[in-house]
Protein backbone atom coordinates (compact mmCIF):
# COMPACT_ATOMS: atom_id res chain seq x y z
CA UNK A 1 0.00 0.00 0.00
CA UNK A 2 1.47 3.31 -1.13
CA UNK A 3 2.20 5.12 2.27
CA UNK A 4 2.37 8.82 2.43
CA UNK A 5 3.29 9.95 5.39
CA UNK A 6 1.95 13.42 4.88
CA UNK A 7 -1.86 11.90 4.93
CA UNK A 8 -2.81 10.05 7.67
CA UNK A 9 -5.01 6.56 7.34
CA UNK A 10 -8.97 7.34 7.07
CA UNK A 11 -8.07 11.04 7.74
CA UNK A 12 -9.94 14.38 6.62
CA UNK A 13 -7.55 17.37 5.16
CA UNK A 14 -8.35 20.76 6.03
CA UNK A 15 -7.40 24.28 5.72
CA UNK A 16 -7.28 27.01 8.14
CA UNK A 17 -7.11 30.21 7.91
CA UNK A 18 -5.71 32.78 10.01
CA UNK A 19 -4.25 36.14 11.11
CA UNK A 20 -1.15 37.35 13.42
CA UNK A 21 0.62 39.71 14.41
CA UNK A 22 4.39 38.83 13.80
CA UNK A 23 5.64 41.01 16.80
CA UNK A 24 5.71 37.99 19.00
CA UNK A 25 6.94 35.25 16.70
CA UNK A 26 10.27 34.75 14.79
CA UNK A 27 8.11 33.78 11.61
CA UNK A 28 5.92 31.14 10.30
CA UNK A 29 8.56 28.07 9.82
CA UNK A 30 9.34 26.09 12.66
CA UNK A 31 13.09 26.83 13.39
CA UNK A 32 14.71 25.51 16.78
CA UNK A 33 15.64 27.76 19.83
CA UNK A 34 12.62 30.34 18.34
CA UNK A 35 8.81 30.40 18.87
CA UNK A 36 7.09 30.42 15.53
CA UNK A 37 3.38 30.82 14.78
CA UNK A 38 3.78 27.25 13.22
CA UNK A 39 4.52 25.82 16.66
CA UNK A 40 1.99 27.65 18.60
CA UNK A 41 -0.23 26.55 16.16
CA UNK A 42 0.55 22.86 15.97
CA UNK A 43 0.58 22.47 20.06
CA UNK A 44 -3.17 24.39 20.08
CA UNK A 45 -4.50 21.80 17.22
CA UNK A 46 -2.87 18.79 19.06
CA UNK A 47 -3.94 19.98 22.41
CA UNK A 48 -7.88 20.10 21.33
CA UNK A 49 -8.07 17.20 18.82
CA UNK A 50 -6.16 14.88 21.40
CA UNK A 51 -3.95 13.37 18.53
CA UNK A 52 -0.66 14.70 16.53
CA UNK A 53 -1.05 17.30 14.43
CA UNK A 54 1.11 18.74 11.95
CA UNK A 55 0.10 22.32 9.96
CA UNK A 56 1.88 22.91 6.37
CA UNK A 57 1.77 26.40 5.64
CA UNK A 58 1.05 28.42 2.12
CA UNK A 59 5.26 30.18 2.51
CA UNK A 60 7.36 31.37 5.20
CA UNK A 61 6.95 34.85 6.76
CA UNK A 62 10.28 36.08 8.60
CA UNK A 63 10.59 37.13 11.88
CA UNK A 64 8.19 40.09 12.80
CA UNK A 65 6.15 40.24 9.76
CA UNK A 66 2.30 40.26 10.30
CA UNK A 67 -0.30 38.08 8.09
CA UNK A 68 -3.72 39.41 7.67
CA UNK A 69 -4.16 36.03 5.85
CA UNK A 70 -2.02 32.66 5.86
CA UNK A 71 -3.56 29.81 4.89
CA UNK A 72 -2.20 26.34 6.13
CA UNK A 73 -3.34 22.70 5.59
CA UNK A 74 -3.28 19.67 8.29
CA UNK A 75 -4.97 15.58 8.32
CA UNK A 76 -6.97 15.00 11.27
CA UNK A 77 -8.47 11.93 12.03
CA UNK A 78 -11.61 13.80 13.72
CA UNK A 79 -14.39 15.00 12.67
CA UNK A 80 -14.38 18.17 13.23
CA UNK A 81 -17.37 20.33 13.91
CA UNK A 82 -16.05 23.82 12.54
CA UNK A 83 -17.32 26.66 14.23
CA UNK A 84 -17.10 25.22 17.47
CA UNK A 85 -13.47 24.16 17.17
CA UNK A 86 -12.58 27.91 15.57
CA UNK A 87 -13.95 29.28 19.03
CA UNK A 88 -12.48 26.75 21.09
CA UNK A 89 -9.02 27.70 18.89
CA UNK A 90 -9.48 31.25 19.53
CA UNK A 91 -10.09 31.12 23.56
CA UNK A 92 -7.03 28.84 23.48
CA UNK A 93 -4.38 30.84 21.11
CA UNK A 94 -2.72 33.83 22.23
CA UNK A 95 -4.39 37.31 21.54
CA UNK A 96 -1.72 37.73 18.64
CA UNK A 97 -3.06 34.97 16.43
CA UNK A 98 -6.64 34.89 15.44
CA UNK A 99 -8.12 31.76 13.54
CA UNK A 100 -10.43 33.14 11.00
CA UNK A 101 -11.75 29.79 9.06
CA UNK A 102 -11.44 26.26 8.44
CA UNK A 103 -12.93 24.34 5.86
CA UNK A 104 -12.52 20.59 5.09
CA UNK A 105 -10.48 20.26 1.32
CA UNK A 106 -9.93 17.58 -1.14
CA UNK A 107 -7.20 14.65 -0.30
CA UNK A 108 -4.41 16.20 -1.60
CA UNK A 109 -5.41 20.03 -1.50
CA UNK A 110 -1.71 21.54 -0.27
CA UNK A 111 -1.72 25.17 1.35
CA UNK A 112 1.92 25.69 -0.57
CA UNK A 113 1.81 23.82 -3.64
CA UNK A 114 -1.93 24.82 -4.83
CA UNK A 115 -1.57 28.62 -4.03
CA UNK A 116 -2.07 30.20 -7.24
CA UNK A 117 -1.16 33.58 -6.18
CA UNK A 118 0.28 35.71 -2.84
CA UNK A 119 0.03 39.26 -2.06
CA UNK A 120 1.79 41.49 0.65
CA UNK A 121 1.59 45.00 1.61
CA UNK A 122 4.32 47.61 2.99
CA UNK A 123 2.85 50.28 5.43
CA UNK A 124 5.31 53.44 5.46
CA UNK A 125 4.11 55.90 8.18
CA UNK A 126 5.38 59.25 6.80
CA UNK A 127 4.70 61.10 10.32
CA UNK A 128 5.23 60.26 14.13
CA UNK A 129 2.25 58.38 15.07
CA UNK A 130 2.27 56.75 18.55
CA UNK A 131 -0.30 54.24 17.61
CA UNK A 132 1.75 52.80 14.48
CA UNK A 133 4.83 52.05 15.95
CA UNK A 134 4.66 48.48 15.60
CA UNK A 135 2.75 48.37 12.84
CA UNK A 136 4.12 50.43 9.73
CA UNK A 137 7.76 52.15 9.03
CA UNK A 138 8.45 55.13 9.87
CA UNK A 139 10.21 57.16 7.22
CA UNK A 140 10.57 61.19 7.35
CA UNK A 141 12.38 62.19 4.37
CA UNK A 142 10.02 63.13 1.41
CA UNK A 143 9.71 60.63 -1.36
CA UNK A 144 8.74 60.77 -5.06
CA UNK A 145 5.60 58.52 -5.18
CA UNK A 146 5.32 58.89 -8.68
CA UNK A 147 8.75 58.05 -9.50
CA UNK A 148 8.52 55.32 -7.26
CA UNK A 149 4.97 53.82 -9.09
CA UNK A 150 6.90 54.05 -12.42
CA UNK A 151 9.66 52.11 -10.99
CA UNK A 152 7.23 49.85 -9.76
CA UNK A 153 5.69 49.01 -12.92
CA UNK A 154 8.72 47.92 -14.23
CA UNK A 155 9.13 45.31 -11.84
CA UNK A 156 6.27 43.63 -14.47
CA UNK A 157 8.37 43.81 -17.35
CA UNK A 158 10.73 40.81 -15.93
CA UNK A 159 10.66 37.02 -14.41
CA UNK A 160 13.89 36.46 -12.81
CA UNK A 161 13.92 38.38 -9.37
CA UNK A 162 17.78 36.74 -7.87
CA UNK A 163 18.24 40.74 -7.18
CA UNK A 164 16.01 40.95 -4.63
CA UNK A 165 16.77 37.80 -2.95
CA UNK A 166 18.66 37.04 0.09
CA UNK A 167 21.54 34.82 -0.93
CA UNK A 168 21.67 31.96 1.09
CA UNK A 169 18.76 30.52 -0.07
CA UNK A 170 18.50 26.69 -1.88
CA UNK A 171 15.31 28.31 -4.56
CA UNK A 172 15.52 25.92 -7.76
CA UNK A 173 14.97 29.14 -9.58
CA UNK A 174 14.52 32.92 -8.97
CA UNK A 175 11.48 33.22 -11.33
CA UNK A 176 8.15 35.34 -10.05
CA UNK A 177 5.54 36.48 -11.87
CA UNK A 178 4.68 39.71 -10.38
CA UNK A 179 1.10 40.73 -11.30
CA UNK A 180 0.39 43.80 -9.43
CA UNK A 181 2.54 46.42 -7.84
CA UNK A 182 1.19 50.16 -6.90
CA UNK A 183 1.76 52.73 -4.21
CA UNK A 184 -0.94 54.35 -2.59
CA UNK A 185 -1.25 57.22 -0.36
CA UNK A 186 -3.85 56.73 2.53
CA UNK A 187 -3.73 59.43 5.35
CA UNK A 188 -0.89 59.29 6.66
CA UNK A 189 0.85 56.44 5.29
CA UNK A 190 1.84 55.41 1.69
CA UNK A 191 0.80 51.64 0.87
CA UNK A 192 2.95 49.36 -0.92
CA UNK A 193 0.47 46.55 -2.94
CA UNK A 194 2.09 43.21 -4.67
CA UNK A 195 0.93 40.54 -5.97
CA UNK A 196 2.90 37.67 -7.36
CA UNK A 197 2.27 33.53 -8.33
CA UNK A 198 5.17 33.58 -5.70
CA UNK A 199 8.08 35.38 -3.78
CA UNK A 200 11.83 34.97 -2.90
CA UNK A 201 12.99 34.98 0.48
CA UNK A 202 12.91 38.82 1.59
CA UNK A 203 12.42 39.65 -1.93
CA UNK A 204 9.55 42.49 -0.83
CA UNK A 205 11.64 44.04 1.94
CA UNK A 206 14.20 44.44 -1.04
CA UNK A 207 12.04 45.71 -3.36
CA UNK A 208 10.68 48.19 -1.08
CA UNK A 209 13.88 49.46 0.08
CA UNK A 210 15.09 49.97 -3.67
CA UNK A 211 12.00 51.76 -4.49
CA UNK A 212 12.80 53.87 -1.67
CA UNK A 213 15.80 54.64 -2.95
CA UNK A 214 14.43 55.53 -6.13
CA UNK A 215 11.77 57.76 -3.93
CA UNK A 216 14.26 59.73 -2.44
CA UNK A 217 16.53 60.35 -5.23
CA UNK A 218 19.70 58.00 -4.37
CA UNK A 219 19.06 55.58 -7.46
CA UNK A 220 17.11 56.58 -10.33
CA UNK A 221 13.98 55.13 -12.14
CA UNK A 222 16.16 53.70 -14.74
CA UNK A 223 18.36 52.09 -12.39
CA UNK A 224 15.81 49.33 -11.90
CA UNK A 225 16.63 47.68 -15.51
CA UNK A 226 20.47 47.42 -14.73
CA UNK A 227 19.84 45.86 -10.88
CA UNK A 228 17.34 43.44 -12.08
CA UNK A 229 19.21 42.28 -14.91
CA UNK A 230 22.55 42.15 -12.66
CA UNK A 231 21.06 39.58 -10.56
CA UNK A 232 22.84 41.14 -7.88
CA UNK A 233 21.42 41.40 -4.49
CA UNK A 234 24.53 43.60 -3.85
CA UNK A 235 23.05 46.17 -6.48
CA UNK A 236 19.62 46.31 -5.34
CA UNK A 237 18.25 48.95 -2.27
CA UNK A 238 18.46 48.33 1.11
CA UNK A 239 16.08 46.03 3.31
CA UNK A 240 13.19 47.88 5.20
CA UNK A 241 12.24 46.16 8.36
CA UNK A 242 9.99 43.29 9.05
CA UNK A 243 7.47 45.39 11.28
CA UNK A 244 5.66 47.20 8.14
CA UNK A 245 5.08 43.99 5.85
CA UNK A 246 1.48 42.18 6.14
CA UNK A 247 0.90 39.03 4.06
CA UNK A 248 -2.77 39.97 2.90
CA UNK A 249 -3.97 37.52 0.44
CA UNK A 250 -3.50 33.99 -0.69
CA UNK A 251 -5.64 32.39 -3.13
CA UNK A 252 -6.24 28.93 -4.25
CA UNK A 253 -8.31 27.55 -7.18
CA UNK A 254 -12.27 26.96 -5.87
CA UNK A 255 -11.37 23.09 -7.10
CA UNK A 256 -9.76 22.37 -3.63
CA UNK A 257 -13.31 22.90 -1.54
CA UNK A 258 -14.44 19.64 -0.30
CA UNK A 259 -18.69 20.53 0.49
CA UNK B 1 4.82 93.42 42.26
CA UNK B 2 2.28 90.72 42.21
CA UNK B 3 3.81 87.11 42.02
CA UNK B 4 2.40 84.86 40.39
CA UNK B 5 5.19 80.94 40.28
CA UNK B 6 3.01 80.05 37.38
CA UNK B 7 4.15 82.96 34.87
CA UNK B 8 7.73 83.72 34.53
CA UNK B 9 9.02 86.87 34.01
CA UNK B 10 8.85 88.56 30.37
CA UNK B 11 7.65 85.00 28.93
CA UNK B 12 4.92 84.12 26.93
CA UNK B 13 3.03 81.52 27.14
CA UNK B 14 2.18 78.39 24.61
CA UNK B 15 -0.56 75.36 23.84
CA UNK B 16 1.15 72.44 23.27
CA UNK B 17 -0.89 69.81 21.32
CA UNK B 18 0.20 65.86 21.66
CA UNK B 19 -0.91 62.89 20.89
CA UNK B 20 0.42 59.42 22.67
CA UNK B 21 -0.33 55.65 23.23
CA UNK B 22 -0.90 55.58 26.64
CA UNK B 23 0.59 51.91 26.89
CA UNK B 24 3.83 52.52 28.29
CA UNK B 25 2.59 55.30 31.45
CA UNK B 26 1.38 55.86 34.30
CA UNK B 27 -1.34 58.50 33.01
CA UNK B 28 -0.48 62.08 31.76
CA UNK B 29 -0.13 63.43 35.42
CA UNK B 30 2.89 64.00 37.15
CA UNK B 31 3.01 61.76 40.21
CA UNK B 32 6.09 59.92 42.33
CA UNK B 33 7.65 56.41 41.44
CA UNK B 34 6.20 56.38 37.51
CA UNK B 35 6.82 57.61 34.23
CA UNK B 36 4.15 60.26 33.07
CA UNK B 37 3.79 62.00 29.92
CA UNK B 38 3.79 65.27 31.51
CA UNK B 39 7.35 64.57 33.17
CA UNK B 40 8.73 63.43 29.88
CA UNK B 41 7.48 66.21 28.02
CA UNK B 42 8.54 68.31 30.72
CA UNK B 43 12.00 66.61 30.48
CA UNK B 44 12.26 67.28 26.15
CA UNK B 45 11.12 71.04 26.47
CA UNK B 46 13.73 71.86 29.60
CA UNK B 47 16.41 69.75 27.53
CA UNK B 48 15.91 71.25 24.37
CA UNK B 49 14.71 74.82 25.61
CA UNK B 50 17.62 75.30 28.44
CA UNK B 51 15.46 76.83 30.52
CA UNK B 52 13.26 74.72 33.55
CA UNK B 53 9.73 74.62 31.81
CA UNK B 54 6.82 73.32 33.60
CA UNK B 55 3.83 72.04 32.01
CA UNK B 56 -0.46 72.31 32.76
CA UNK B 57 -2.25 69.81 31.09
CA UNK B 58 -5.97 70.31 30.18
CA UNK B 59 -6.45 67.54 32.34
CA UNK B 60 -5.40 63.90 34.20
CA UNK B 61 -5.45 60.82 31.66
CA UNK B 62 -5.22 57.35 34.01
CA UNK B 63 -2.78 55.05 33.39
CA UNK B 64 -3.21 52.83 30.19
CA UNK B 65 -5.49 55.78 28.56
CA UNK B 66 -4.46 56.99 25.27
CA UNK B 67 -4.87 60.00 23.63
CA UNK B 68 -5.43 61.59 20.22
CA UNK B 69 -5.24 64.78 21.19
CA UNK B 70 -4.18 66.04 24.10
CA UNK B 71 -3.32 70.46 24.99
CA UNK B 72 -0.94 71.91 27.84
CA UNK B 73 0.16 74.92 28.16
CA UNK B 74 3.58 76.21 29.02
CA UNK B 75 5.60 79.63 29.68
CA UNK B 76 8.93 80.16 27.90
CA UNK B 77 11.35 83.14 28.13
CA UNK B 78 13.09 82.04 24.81
CA UNK B 79 11.18 83.56 21.44
CA UNK B 80 9.99 79.66 20.13
CA UNK B 81 10.29 79.24 16.05
CA UNK B 82 7.19 76.67 16.50
CA UNK B 83 7.85 74.61 13.10
CA UNK B 84 11.67 74.22 14.54
CA UNK B 85 10.99 73.01 18.07
CA UNK B 86 7.93 70.52 17.03
CA UNK B 87 10.61 68.84 14.79
CA UNK B 88 13.25 68.72 17.31
CA UNK B 89 10.99 67.87 19.64
CA UNK B 90 9.55 64.47 17.91
CA UNK B 91 13.28 63.72 17.52
CA UNK B 92 13.76 63.99 21.34
CA UNK B 93 10.48 62.19 22.74
CA UNK B 94 9.88 58.38 22.65
CA UNK B 95 7.67 57.14 19.72
CA UNK B 96 4.74 56.59 21.91
CA UNK B 97 4.31 60.78 22.02
CA UNK B 98 4.04 62.72 18.87
CA UNK B 99 3.90 66.71 19.31
CA UNK B 100 1.13 67.91 16.66
CA UNK B 101 1.30 71.68 16.95
CA UNK B 102 2.49 74.64 19.22
CA UNK B 103 1.01 77.55 18.91
CA UNK B 104 1.25 81.29 21.18
CA UNK B 105 -1.78 81.87 23.42
CA UNK B 106 -2.59 84.65 25.41
CA UNK B 107 -0.48 85.40 28.99
CA UNK B 108 -3.41 84.09 30.87
CA UNK B 109 -4.49 80.88 28.72
CA UNK B 110 -5.04 78.28 30.85
CA UNK B 111 -4.78 74.74 29.18
CA UNK B 112 -7.32 73.43 32.28
CA UNK B 113 -9.37 76.02 33.06
CA UNK B 114 -10.53 77.24 29.60
CA UNK B 115 -11.22 74.04 27.96
CA UNK B 116 -14.79 74.23 26.91
CA UNK B 117 -15.26 70.53 26.28
CA UNK B 118 -13.90 67.06 26.46
CA UNK B 119 -14.05 64.05 23.99
CA UNK B 120 -13.50 60.62 24.78
CA UNK B 121 -13.63 57.45 22.49
CA UNK B 122 -14.19 53.77 23.88
CA UNK B 123 -13.33 50.98 21.63
CA UNK B 124 -14.63 47.62 21.96
CA UNK B 125 -13.48 45.07 19.74
CA UNK B 126 -16.55 42.38 18.97
CA UNK B 127 -14.17 39.57 17.53
CA UNK B 128 -10.17 38.41 17.70
CA UNK B 129 -7.99 41.04 16.31
CA UNK B 130 -4.26 40.02 16.96
CA UNK B 131 -3.86 43.96 15.74
CA UNK B 132 -6.04 45.68 17.86
CA UNK B 133 -4.91 44.08 21.88
CA UNK B 134 -4.00 46.94 23.41
CA UNK B 135 -5.99 49.75 21.06
CA UNK B 136 -9.30 48.16 21.90
CA UNK B 137 -11.29 46.11 24.68
CA UNK B 138 -12.04 42.71 23.07
CA UNK B 139 -15.60 41.81 24.36
CA UNK B 140 -17.43 38.43 22.87
CA UNK B 141 -20.61 38.10 24.37
CA UNK B 142 -23.62 39.69 22.60
CA UNK B 143 -24.22 43.21 22.93
CA UNK B 144 -28.08 45.18 22.55
CA UNK B 145 -26.41 48.27 20.47
CA UNK B 146 -29.94 49.57 21.00
CA UNK B 147 -30.65 49.37 24.78
CA UNK B 148 -26.74 50.82 25.15
CA UNK B 149 -27.82 53.86 23.28
CA UNK B 150 -31.04 54.04 24.96
CA UNK B 151 -29.79 54.37 28.55
CA UNK B 152 -26.49 56.49 26.83
CA UNK B 153 -29.41 59.27 26.00
CA UNK B 154 -30.53 58.86 29.69
CA UNK B 155 -27.19 60.73 30.82
CA UNK B 156 -27.78 63.94 28.49
CA UNK B 157 -30.48 64.43 31.37
CA UNK B 158 -28.99 64.62 34.41
CA UNK B 159 -26.04 66.78 35.66
CA UNK B 160 -24.49 64.82 38.93
CA UNK B 161 -22.71 61.91 38.37
CA UNK B 162 -21.16 60.95 41.06
CA UNK B 163 -22.33 57.40 40.55
CA UNK B 164 -19.61 57.13 38.27
CA UNK B 165 -16.86 58.88 40.11
CA UNK B 166 -14.35 57.02 42.29
CA UNK B 167 -15.18 57.64 45.73
CA UNK B 168 -11.82 59.14 46.66
CA UNK B 169 -11.63 62.68 44.83
CA UNK B 170 -11.55 65.75 46.02
CA UNK B 171 -13.65 67.08 43.34
CA UNK B 172 -15.94 70.11 44.85
CA UNK B 173 -18.84 69.26 42.63
CA UNK B 174 -19.97 65.86 40.48
CA UNK B 175 -21.83 68.39 38.16
CA UNK B 176 -21.14 67.81 34.57
CA UNK B 177 -22.92 68.89 31.44
CA UNK B 178 -22.63 65.57 28.95
CA UNK B 179 -23.38 67.02 25.47
CA UNK B 180 -23.00 63.99 23.39
CA UNK B 181 -23.41 60.43 24.21
CA UNK B 182 -23.55 57.58 21.02
CA UNK B 183 -22.90 53.98 20.49
CA UNK B 184 -21.28 53.38 16.70
CA UNK B 185 -20.79 50.42 15.06
CA UNK B 186 -17.38 50.63 12.97
CA UNK B 187 -16.51 47.83 11.12
CA UNK B 188 -15.65 45.15 13.75
CA UNK B 189 -15.77 47.11 16.65
CA UNK B 190 -18.13 49.23 18.79
CA UNK B 191 -16.94 52.98 19.47
CA UNK B 192 -18.47 54.72 22.21
CA UNK B 193 -18.22 58.64 21.84
CA UNK B 194 -19.07 61.23 24.99
CA UNK B 195 -18.57 64.77 24.87
CA UNK B 196 -18.58 66.92 28.24
CA UNK B 197 -17.95 70.23 29.90
CA UNK B 198 -15.73 68.05 32.16
CA UNK B 199 -15.35 64.57 33.03
CA UNK B 200 -15.19 63.23 36.71
CA UNK B 201 -11.91 60.45 37.80
CA UNK B 202 -12.73 57.52 35.72
CA UNK B 203 -16.18 58.40 34.62
CA UNK B 204 -16.39 57.18 31.05
CA UNK B 205 -14.83 53.97 32.54
CA UNK B 206 -17.97 53.41 34.52
CA UNK B 207 -20.22 54.77 32.16
CA UNK B 208 -19.04 52.10 29.53
CA UNK B 209 -18.89 49.54 31.62
CA UNK B 210 -22.33 50.29 33.35
CA UNK B 211 -23.96 50.28 29.76
CA UNK B 212 -22.22 46.98 28.35
CA UNK B 213 -24.00 45.59 31.61
CA UNK B 214 -27.24 47.28 30.21
CA UNK B 215 -26.16 45.33 26.48
CA UNK B 216 -25.64 42.29 28.04
CA UNK B 217 -28.82 42.58 29.83
CA UNK B 218 -27.56 42.22 33.40
CA UNK B 219 -29.26 45.23 33.92
CA UNK B 220 -32.34 47.65 32.24
CA UNK B 221 -32.42 50.50 30.28
CA UNK B 222 -34.40 51.87 33.39
CA UNK B 223 -31.98 51.16 35.40
CA UNK B 224 -30.28 54.45 34.56
CA UNK B 225 -32.58 56.59 36.70
CA UNK B 226 -31.86 55.13 39.62
CA UNK B 227 -28.28 54.33 39.16
CA UNK B 228 -27.86 58.04 38.58
CA UNK B 229 -30.01 59.53 41.27
CA UNK B 230 -28.00 56.99 43.87
CA UNK B 231 -24.82 58.77 43.56
CA UNK B 232 -23.33 55.89 44.35
CA UNK B 233 -20.54 53.96 42.62
CA UNK B 234 -21.30 50.68 43.73
CA UNK B 235 -24.73 51.20 41.75
CA UNK B 236 -23.40 51.54 38.73
CA UNK B 237 -21.19 48.76 36.29
CA UNK B 238 -17.73 47.68 36.08
CA UNK B 239 -15.11 49.65 35.00
CA UNK B 240 -14.00 49.12 31.84
CA UNK B 241 -10.20 48.35 30.92
CA UNK B 242 -7.96 51.60 30.26
CA UNK B 243 -6.88 50.44 27.05
CA UNK B 244 -9.70 50.99 25.03
CA UNK B 245 -10.20 55.02 25.75
CA UNK B 246 -8.37 57.58 23.73
CA UNK B 247 -9.01 61.55 24.74
CA UNK B 248 -10.07 62.49 21.70
CA UNK B 249 -10.77 66.08 21.42
CA UNK B 250 -10.40 69.51 23.72
CA UNK B 251 -12.34 72.44 22.53
CA UNK B 252 -11.10 76.32 23.35
CA UNK B 253 -12.16 79.49 23.19
CA UNK B 254 -10.48 81.11 19.82
CA UNK B 255 -10.12 84.29 21.85
CA UNK B 256 -7.06 82.19 24.01
CA UNK B 257 -4.96 82.38 20.28
CA UNK B 258 -2.39 85.38 20.12
CA UNK B 259 -1.25 86.33 16.80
Amino acid sequence: MYENKSIKKNSLRYFIEVSYNGKAYHGWQNQPNAVTVQEILEHALTTLLQESVAVVGAGGTDAGVHALQMFAHFDTASTLKEQDLIFKLNAFLPAAISVIALFKVTEEAHARFDALSRSYLYRISTTKNPFTTDFAYRFTQNLDVDAMNEAAKILLQYVDFQCFSKSNTDVKTYNCKIKHAIWKQVDDELHFEITADRFLRNMVRAIVGTLIEIGTGKLQVENMHTIIKSKNRAEAGYSVPAHGLYLTQITYPDSIKQQ
